[in-house]
């Protein structure tokens, strides 16, 4: 899929940074090099050891943060969030890290991720009085965390953590401690890296490689690590772990140069892209793929078949959200903003196109039109990905069951739809076979999610999933 | 080459509609699909057929054109431009369109391109008292054409075209009809199109497929196009022309899903890599291309020697001119703002570095240096495109003589400066081969400009260029 | 003193409106007209009887609310405040109105006023499992009400508002209901008006007749107003009140055209000018005042006396907060950027200055001496009212005991500070004469604070006060 | 007649320095003191011996010049200039100054008034073959100096010059040389003073002040004065010379603070209530004056009547341009965006009210009846000036003559449809009486214009003015 039309959106995306000569600078660069995760909204809290100081505002890295404003945040901790999604009506207020006066010492937290419960936990808290302003999961963690004042603040964390159900990677800062957590499946991924003898710690490699901090590994799931000055330490706060990250990450919200529990991401989209090839290939003339992000997967295939690979599709780079949409009369013209076929490239081929995904279907069907306009002879789509035919409650917004096309549609009544001359999707067993490894969430596919849900599917269902 | 490092510069793009309902909506999407020629300034005048409105100013074609603005500009003719630079202290007073209000008749003009003589030019009428308000060669168009009142205006247009020496791309708008002009070698690129029974004008094909259009045909070198409510009409301003459009266009400047002179750029980038390949083959494990434009000529290069075409390197997408640069400190510790090896597909192996050309070779340093930081046994650069050893005069903003790597050394010492193991050129016989003709420029590669240059070369160095 | 040396800030205007069409176009007007209460940020939540939405942010009421996001907030309920300072660290997360979304009904509040024991009762909070995201008092007020769960909303208001001791013209809106409610002393002005069938509650009476309402009365000290679709109630929580109004509302924050307690604030101003002139007139030839709030009380001061009432300083309109501040080689030239003396006015001339308040004497010392460079015989200083020798803990921003140059010198020793050849202010006793009742606060001039201020002074100095 | 609703505009206002260190500083601080001249445009041209450098927008002084912008305006010479309004389609291109760039030497040009015969001189102009880019009247004069180029700059100037018939003030400056033109009436002011060493030009004596410059003299009318390295030289145009400055900018224009011919403005629009009131007396219980123009008028008026001086009428100073209109449902109901009456000082009240001019007569209607509204029992119109019965060409925006309601309606007619209990206007003589000497021109109020109009009054209706 293309990224201006994505048509499934991570939420966040976190950064961390513990005892670095001016840490709001090396966050602000690990914030840039995780904004795929989250563009609407970016956030930085600071402590110099005396206070903590944040600036947040709706808009990209680059625009909160003015050179100005960044000068301002000076410290030697910090943690850093940016965030795909402003809607719900908050705005502003939803946009974090959150940062929470209180006489027992201030602290800020933001993070990445859904709690499946947390309209239970709301409920609960606000019968002892509490008020919200947001409708951010940190709201919720930071008064659990409250509730729990007899006890220090790492057991105070871990009893709140306790109550948590879903997908979670928390970074919390205090005034001389970080603490980064993960849900105990491992469904967001988080990482550790050292800089420059202190700490960094990112949603994804590709920040700890793009401001230079060495890896180190990995948070395991449902382990809380502590990072002040003496050291860094971990504890857990619940026995009953199991390893389910995201196959999403994989397949597309990721950055290709990042490793997730240490497979690179383009090489496991390009053995997708292989194994693709092996399971479902039709006699053709090129491969090419939708730009950005299943570019990999059509490279392998073109590999494993020796078929060209070509750049059949080229993406209009200066897009953006607020570029003003074509009236329908320049629609119907055939105004394209964002994708280009490469007519001399498809006319008169027989096209396997590659994508990552098939949420809804409409740019799918979209993109096969254009190739067939652009003089195609034949279209066949091949996914990388099985079927989605379950909406997702761990920060994935796809769309609601209704909206899922797969949900809906047979293969081949989809391939109809679509206008495609052969529609294939990767197995099951062929992504666990691609990935090298069946430790992920693969509840959009299956239906099986590691959690409970809580709400049940009724429910959900009014909030837009089923 | 990486977009945000880019050492070459486009000047401009043109684009222009004739007859077409809300012809600046039309121009804003045209002008989005060439926003790469220049992001730097953008304008547009309408007609109604009544008067000639214009907006025009710094930033890119989002910025420049909000819809409250677009919504202004009706008519159904229009010109539009991007502009790469406004450096030259002219600031907005360069940006095109100009608009020239006159008694005989108000006319707007952009160009793409460079005239060589326009200091001889601009002294000549300024001795017959005209007076100068920007550095553009537009404004030297539009008076010399006004000095030849008595004749009609394509008269005094022809006059005045003789007098120019260079390459150009020109746009002339009055309120009724719409002129497009090209230089005597076809130097720039410009291509009409068909829409909806009016005409549409544009620097590079895909802004034709961009907005719906179809397209008719290349403008010849030497033509002048004329577009009237009774038609399409030609004429041509010298019998003396020679197709020489620049190589520079197929190598780096145009967009691939672009034809030039009927030459798709993503196929002829791909050539180059396959021809490079047969000419300088290397034994390696994979091949990487330097993003965005290096792409082509890298897939092109491993399917010639059937090795693995991989993401050896991730250009950061959000990265942009307002980007805060790193500190010193950060820098040394390996702050990559963007552009990032992609670790686990670089480490242990051996590299082929494909990139489209070298200028100051400063880049090619740092990713060389990059990828054996991150690991490769190897780095083998191969250039799809001779060495430069001269400056273009004709729109190219190449730096000096002093500054370009391959005038001042030969390629074992450049392959030395930048850290490689191995580095080769394209042969400028394997260019041509590649792109299958002859009728480029290929001044940078070879001195041999196809114009006069007017200012002797030491003269010329003064100007910044040798 | 003038606007942009203020060196008195009042804290911030509210406005509401119950039952009107377009009630967020009102309120626009309304935040216009209290404009003077404060210009660093602005906000408002609107009510359409279903759900709250607002909105707010730095700036002036002009620059938080374009003409697009007016439209948005549809409802025919509303509150809306503007707000001095986003001091204190706090930023945007300090502007009001707080939206505090909660289970038993949404509700938002505003307040004009300043909550004395506030750091008490933060801290009884937070024993107790509160957490708080900014330093305001509505917040305070907001988890006060919350506590009292077990009763209905207008009970739980009245028991937390017991809890609190201050100044306090406090708005709460929940989906159907305004409260307005003011503190025991009625510190802070708050008036109700109609406006065709609904009903509008504002800080000044000014504002009730910028948008056309009808006068109705003040809100009663220890008033609560209940305003719903059965109309308009009151209510009481407290049997102790006293009226005690700010009296630096007539003398400095009000506009002119507002009444407070029935006495128009110009009348009043002119009438401590008249008064002033009975107790300290000196021979002089003119009579200036600093403009603007000092006008009123210049004329009354010419009128008792009949000298000539001259314009003798200027104003520029067009300064402001974002202007550039001159060098110091510029400043020492004597550039003025906001004041400016009229030399032809004051040259030879022996002039009576006319100042409400002198606070630190920074301003008047300047004013003095640039009275004196412009050709002044003598320059008299006159007060409008008494010297300020104590903070003020009610939402005046004074600054702190050291600063009060009334509190650290006598009369003749401030006269020799600012130079002037005399100086006098108006007496308390002739204050009260001049208002024509004594149910003012005068604790700033008399040290006689009407209620208790629980932090001791020593820690009150901490705070930047004493 | 109040800032918001000017039915007159001024034209622009300029500013020059010669030989201060950092020009464009100081020229900033004295385009600022004349922005009540011209709020629309802004821009200043800087020349450190060198070259010449300009910045130029749209939008007041504080927008135009960022302090980053600012700061690259090094030199010691400089002009600048505001402008009242972009009107025209031009938009910025008709913001000064111009820079034009010619091979003899770089000039920039700029000028406050209007030349009656730039009609015939820009047709005489382009027939040549001169293209215009803007319908300024600066470029005008840089064509015809332009033409003379086998004199020396001083005597081209000169002889561009006469050909020039109107109003105006003109400043040039070249990288060395800044040259100060007045029209041979003297119908715009414009004075010179001097700043540590440099010299100092502005439009009105306000700005010399600002700056801390030290008045020198007023450039005479058909002066051009040229400051150089070498010191200050005064040349002359044209031997037919006769003062005649603009009324209106003692009436209307001018700040108080500035003199004129020597003498000051609130003086002399004090003097002309005294005079209005030994006219037209009538009686009253209170006097008040529209702000702000008219308050000094309306002071003088109280004192030679012994009534007592009221502010009857305020003004929200945080009105603007940019604020959202009420919508006519709001309107009907009396929301009021710029002027307030005050009703507790109005009511039952026989109020004389001063206004300085009526050009519509709209404002005035609106007034009388908002007062009476108020409660006023009688309201006695006094306006300080002679009825305005013809349009000008010198510069200033009246409206044609159609709309100019003291040309269509006799004094009482115009009594009866403002609603007033009485109307009188100052006369001719008294206004002469009242200034102390008759050197200015009255043309709006005798249609005794001072030049030739050139374009006959036919003509002039159709460019909206008869």
């Amino acid at each position: 899929m293309i990224l201006n039309e994505r048509e499934l959106h991570e939420e966040c995306g976190v950064f961390g940074v513990f005892n670095v000569h001016n840490a709001s600078e090396l966050t602000y660069y690990g914030l840039h090099a995780l904004q795929h995760r989250g563009q609407e909204g970016a956030g930085m809290v600071v402590s110099d050891e005396e206070r903590l100081l944040g600036i947040k505002n709706e808009g990209n890295v680059r625009f909160v943060f003015p050179e100005s404003v960044l000068k301002k945040l000076s410290g030697q901790h910090s943690i850093g969030h940016v965030r795909y999604s402003t809607t719900g009506g908050g705005g502003l207020l939803n946009v974090q890290p959150f940062l929470f006066r209180h006489g027992s010492g201030d602290f800020a937290l933001c993070h990445n991720g859904n709690i499946v419960n947390s309209r239970q936990l709301k409920t609960q808290l606000e019968r002892s009085g509490t008020i919200f302003q947001s409708s951010s999961d940190s709201e919720i963690l930071a008064h659990l965390i409250q509730k729990e004042t007899r006890r220090d603040r790492l057991e105070a964390i871990k009893e709140a953590l306790i109550y948590l159900e879903g997908a979670f990677a928390f970074l919390l800062l205090t005034k001389d401690t970080l603490y980064a957590m993960r849900d105990k499946h491992g469904l967001r991924p988080i990482s550790i890296g050292q800089f420059n003898g202190g700490y960094v710690v990112a949603s994804e490699t590709c920040a700890l490689d793009a401001v230079g901090a060495t890896f180190v590994r990995d948070i395991l799931p449902g382990e809380i690590v502590i990072i002040n000055k003496e050291g860094i330490h971990s504890s857990s706060y619940s026995p009953d772990v199991q390893e389910k990250i995201c196959a999403m990450e994989y397949i597309y919200f990721s950055r290709p140069d990042s490793d997730l529990s240490g497979i690179n991401v383009h090489r496991a989209r390009k053995a997708c892209g292989r194994q693709l090839a092996k399971e479902s290939h039709v006699e053709a003339d090129i491969v090419i793929g939708v730009p950005d992000s299943s570019l990999s997967a059509a490279s392998g295939y073109a590999e494993a078949t020796g078929l060209s690979y070509e750049l059949g599709l080229i993406k209009n780079k200066y897009s953006g959200r607020t570029f003003i949409e074509p009236s329908k009369e320049l629609r119907e013209k055939g105004v394209k903003m964002k994708l280009a076929p490469v007519r001399s490239v498809i006319a008169n081929q027989r096209v396997i196109l590659i994508d990552d995904s098939i949420v809804r279907g409409t740019t799918s069907m979209r993109i096969v039109s254009m190739l067939k306009e652009a003089g195609a002879k034949e279209v066949h789509v091949r996914i990388a990905s099985p079927p989605i035919i379950a909406p997702c409650f761990y920060g994935v917004d796809t769309s609601t069951m209704d909206e899922l096309i797969s949900a809906q549609h047979s293969v081949e009544s989809l391939r109809q739809l679509i206008g495609a001359d052969s529609l294939a999707f990767l197995s099951m067993e062929g992504l666990t076979e691609a990935l090298g490894h069946n430790k992920v969430c693969h509840a959009c596919f299956t239906k099986k999610y590691p959690t409970h849900l809580y709400d049940d599917l009724a429910e959900a269902n009014k909030d837009g999933k089923f």
